[in-house]
């Protein structure tokens, strides 16, 4: 099969962008978690960490409260445009502080390429936690999501060529220092110690919160954050390799169908009615970019109770005797999907995250994943950066800035540059998430630590505990926990022994 | 005399802000560095710190070579607009460096409020140190001055509210951070340590991108970098006890002169032709501001070989018998400025250093001196918050951002902050400075250190070395280089263990 250029991991294409450009994406949350397939998706009645009811968490029980800052458009620049304020909604749960008088932590939730509310029933650690440390929680939502988008909607300002420059993670950060400060003030919490939490490119900006900001936090967990996959810091085959491990791990009969498939597919599509033979054999226009997207998100979010990718796999293995190897290709979908009439791709994420995450991975946060001709179980598709700026620049008007990420917060010589400078980072991943491929891995320094499970996913460890969570991840979580237990600790006896 | 409001240190009023308007300056270089002044002042022929040829370090000489960088306009925003570049100038001297196959060290300078000319001359520590250490020599101006302002002449970049918005700190740390990852890679220079110098605001600016950048600059030498001059943290009366302190010392009669003469001053000015007798009594419209200003600069900048505390001090006790205290406070005029019929205010710095920084203090920089009733030995004139941001609205039309620099680079619990967090920092001060007050005068961690001497003054130790230059910069100067050293070497060792 032929090399298809950029479309890096090429998982949904926006209708907006009149299908011509595709998106990485950096996201906690398995697709369950999309309300409009959640409620009547073969994976969304129960969602995929095992809670059944999904709103344990709801305001109401959590005794969230939502608030809006008046926050500054933009930081770093004193035009008179850069003064208007919008609102910037964050939402903190009181239950368990113990108050400004004990120097309770506060614990801080930096929202990602998603509206907040996705995030309040599916994260699991703050509240987890909070009674232990009588910590108040926090949940900050990304500029441009949600209810925090500027003064239009959230079509209008990212068709707005001005307005969506204000989209940027250095902004970003700089509103999250403003609101944690204001909350601080208004609490009398000045003392308070505040530990920042991120997943996925939420992980990125909680580790990176830590670094830009080591007076506003004292320490970050980040959560399967691939603060490495820029810049060609990491091989750029690096997540394409992961979901063909996981694939051969699970199976190695799974695995050599998956990569036999693909000659079967460019087979078909040769023939003169090929296109429509493998549309109504699959239920969609676009087979390969549903396989890819199916075994990347499986690979992805392979966690309990559902393991997709042994769903896929048992699927794909389990076909009635006979099949072919398409045959079996489909039972894997259907597996994973259940028998539907139409396999539509760009159900897999809410509009919102799809078209944000478009917009940010084509300005700033370039992530170049890629593979060659045969290091994976997937065909040949190298990333190439000057297509990648090409098809941005045409779907947006400006190239993305593929070194700014680096150039601001870092990567090359990531261990070297942090071991002499820096702490109270931990960068915590599951190696079956393809992800890990583009995070921290080892210990850093005494408080710079990498924790990790074998088998662990994108983000489990953030994810609400429940009772039939694997030991594995239980320990990761403990593990994490009591690391940050050590640097609260240690705060309170710096402040012990200053004041003594 | 009554309270004056908030025209801190009273300085300089710009022209063009029609004399409403008043300026902080935190800058390195005495007057004399004014070319307009530098070469028919009194103190101009021969420049502050002794050295009388200051083109000893000419560009020929020094074989520096300029050169221009297409920066980047707005680092922090993906408008159209913000991709705009301009020319920014850096200036490099290859004379002494070991190049990239030793990993010879990279020293750079970061430009402050001022044109890069200003500072060619005028800076040593890079020169000086330059042939020990095989080193790179770089100097990066500040963007909005010198020639590195955007677009268009410096007059029309400043009128203009939307191109004066990309004038702020955050920006021209990011231009900093551009021009030396370009230099690293223009020259194959990727493994060598990089040193950033700066002096005043500009070392405030060189601590700023250690702990901002910290993978572009393995350390920073911050020289009388008043860090925590900001949002309260140090007593907003510290620059003018200094200022008195160092009188005091010179001369007990010579504080009580000019401590007396703010009475006799207003005395007279309540007269009917009050206005017009000092008027011709001091050559000047405005006699409070002409000796706050001379009294400032001679502490600041009170070094050798000219010591002017001393040098005007002698100049008011050795006015001859019978002088009443209006004729002994002219007296210390003529020994500084000597005699001239008409003394400017505005001669004191270059149109552009002030006008810039006016607009920086107006809109991030907003270092609040002032001083109460009897705390100095100047008429009170507390700093007052809001009558500030009030002037710079009517000035600018946008208000400052007063709490911006401490939310984005810290300042409070700084100690402890960086006790745990952060690493390579010098910061190095002169008592008898003024802007010490606002300094770090204590060791934070093994790494962050406070270097100071009690008889230094103003940025004396990044300037050229002299033979006359007395044993204790000397000293604090080779204690500054043998740190700095220390973390070479260290840099050094860490390679080679990591590739053993």
């Amino acid at each position: 099969m032929a090399t298809r250029g950029p479309r890096i991991q090429a998982l949904w294409h926006l209708p907006w962008l009149v299908f011509l450009f595709s998106t990485t994406r950096v996201f906690c949350a398995s697709p369950s978690k999309v309300p409009r397939l959640g409620v009547h998706g073969p994976y969304g009645a129960r969602n995929h960490h095992g809670k059944v009811k999904v709103q344990s968490l709801a305001p109401s029980e959590q005794e969230f409260r939502t608030f809006y800052y008046n926050q500054t458009l933009d930081h770093f620049n004193y035009s008179p445009e850069s003064y208007k304020t919008f609102q910037h909604r964050y939402v903190v749960s009181f239950k368990h502080w113990r108050g400004p008088d004990t120097m309770a932590p506060i614990f801080v939730y930096l929202g990602e390429e998603s509206s907040l509310n996705d995030d309040l029933g599916y994260i699991g650690i703050l509240s987890d936690n909070a009674a232990r440390f009588g910590a108040l929680q926090v949940y900050i939502e990304h500029r441009f999501y949600g209810e925090s988008i500027p003064f239009v909607s959230r079509e209008e300002a990212l068709k707005d060529a001005n307005l969506r420059g204000y989209f940027s993670s250095g902004q970003t950060l700089a509103d999250y220092a403003e609101v944690i400060l204001h909350i601080k003030k208004k609490y009398s919490a000045d003392s308070s110690p505040v530990i920042v939490f991120g997943g996925s490119y939420g992980g990125m900006l909680a580790a990176w919160f830590r670094l830009k900001y080591p007076h506003v936090a004292l320490g970050a967990l980040a959560s399967s954050a691939p603060v490495l996959y820029f810049d060609n810091i990491t091989p750029s085959n690096g997540y394409y390799t992961v979901v063909t491990k996981d694939f051969k791990e699970s199976s190695e009969s799974c695995y050599k169908t998956i990569k036999q498939s693909w000659f079967e597919i460019d087979k078909v599509a040769a023939k003169a009615d090929g296109h429509s033979i493998l549309q109504k054999k699959f239920n969609t226009c676009k087979v390969e970019k549903l396989l890819d997207s199916l075994f990347s998100v499986a690979a992805q979010y392979d966690r309990p109770p559902r393991y997709p990718v042994d769903l896929v796999c048992k699927g794909i293995d389990s076909a009635p005797e006979g099949s072919d190897v398409l045959d079996r290709i489909f039972s894997g979908v259907v597996a994973y999907f259940g028998k539907k009439p139409c396999y539509n791709l760009d159900a897999f994420f809410s509009a919102e995250t799809l078209e944000g995450w478009t917009w940010q991975t084509c300005s700033e946060l370039v992530i170049p994943i890629g593979r060659g001709s045969n290091d994976t179980m997937f065909p040949a598709e190298p990333f190439d950066l000057k297509e990648y700026i090409e098809e941005c620049k045409s779907a947006f008007g400006v190239p993305p800035r593929p070194h700014w990420i680096t150039t601001y917060y870092g990567g090359h010589h990531f261990k070297e540059v942090l071991r002499r400078f820096g702490s109270n980072i931990i960068f915590s991943n599951g190696l079956r998430d393809p992800y890990s491929s583009g995070g921290v891995l080892e210990n850093i320094s005494d408080s710079i630590l990498a924790v990790y499970t074998t088998k662990g996913a994108h983000c489990m460890d953030i994810l609400p505990a429940t009772i039939g969570d694997p030991d594995w991840v239980v320990l990761q979580r403990n593990i994490e926990i009591e690391i940050i237990n050590g640097w609260i600790l240690k705060y309170y006896q710096d402040l012990l022994e200053n004041s003594s």
